[in-house]
């Protein structure tokens, strides 16, 4: 029983040299120029060790699209709208250079080929939105009457259409501007006044800007 | 000189069903799934044909990306933020049987193949709609400190997020219903409460629903 730790460990890192490597390629190439050789050859890993733990290329996929949220991660707990607004410029900051992140953004337009109509990412995303609007409609942070579901998808709209955008003119470097711009613009919107003026629209952490 | 007009008109019906062939192929299978072979084939013209009207693949797809706004024919005349509105929801309304429209759809993802970053169709779509946003402030329709500019690029992040998240779950189906959505959310937001109560967001004319 001595080599099962071990076994298991190598396992691990081995399942996490391949969901990298596929995410440097997806993210470069996309999902339809990537092959589950070229995979392999990216990880110095063999086409045996890719099937062991993935069926196929559309599981990587998968894997690294579901697993996005996973990867935001806020510089401070919090709740409600504030949330909502961490998540959403953590994610437009750390595009910036996380090979996972890149690779979802870049898979977001071939999903058809990988994801079903009803589990893709927009979904994902407006459902983990939706629920922290939830909590800030019941701390009273949100205009009465705002509807939260239409809010949470046009906020996924917008973060979509934003590094689309953001993408053919920069190569993402204005995504964080824009995504602070959007919000300038809806928070007065939605929140009530006390809540507008409360929320912390902060530029990314750490980096020069 | 008889046999001018003729050529000439021959001519333009040449280009205009090079046009349509492309828009079919582009969007079915993408920039890169299409070629200029293909192009002539649909069409039922010669290589040589193709080549004496377009430069290249990436000239049909410009000329197909670039005069989107002419496809888009509102139902009335209107002005300012009704014009927006009109715009947005005609637009979600023929990209269900407009092959032009569709392939402009398509072609966003893949328009820095073709495209440069200084000049592409999310930059040409918030010009256009910032020009009725001015008509809109002058005419006092938006709120007081209403950022123009900001909200003429978040229109186009919505429709650009709605039509992809509306594509994958209903193959475009519900465009309208999303687009709409939006702006039920938006328009109480950013114009006065007379404006936003006399804005018509009407759904697809002559369209059962």
């Amino acid at each position: 029983m001595v080599g099962r730790p071990v076994k298991q460990e190598r396992a691990e890192r081995t399942r996490a040299a391949l969901i990298q490597a596929a995410a440097k390629l997806f993210g470069e190439q996309g999902f339809s120029g990537t092959s589950v050789v070229k995979i392999a050859d990216e990880a110095g890993l063999t086409l045996g060790a890719v099937y062991f733990h993935f069926r196929n290329k559309s599981e990587l996929a998968r894997e690294i699209v579901f697993r996005q949220p996973e990867w935001v991660v806020t510089p401070r707990p919090s709740e409600g709208l504030q949330r909502v607004v961490d998540v959403s410029l953590t994610w437009a900051c750390q595009l910036l250079d996380n090979p996972i992140l890149q690779a979802g953004a870049r898979l977001v337009w071939e999903q058809e080929q990988f994801n079903s109509p009803d589990e893709n990412s927009h979904r994902q995303w407006a459902e983990i939105i939706m629920d922290d609007l939830l909590v800030a409609q019941r701390r009273r942070e949100l205009r009465a009457g705002t509807d939260v579901q239409a809010l949470s998808r046009l906020v996924v709209y917008a973060c979509t259409g934003a590094q689309m955008h953001s993408f053919i003119e920069t190569r993402r470097a204005d995504l964080p501007e824009r995504v602070v711009e959007f919000w300038q613009l809806l928070l007065p919107a939605v929140a009530t006044p006390a809540t507008a003026r409360r929320i912390e629209l902060s530029e990314c952490r750490g980096r020069p800007e």
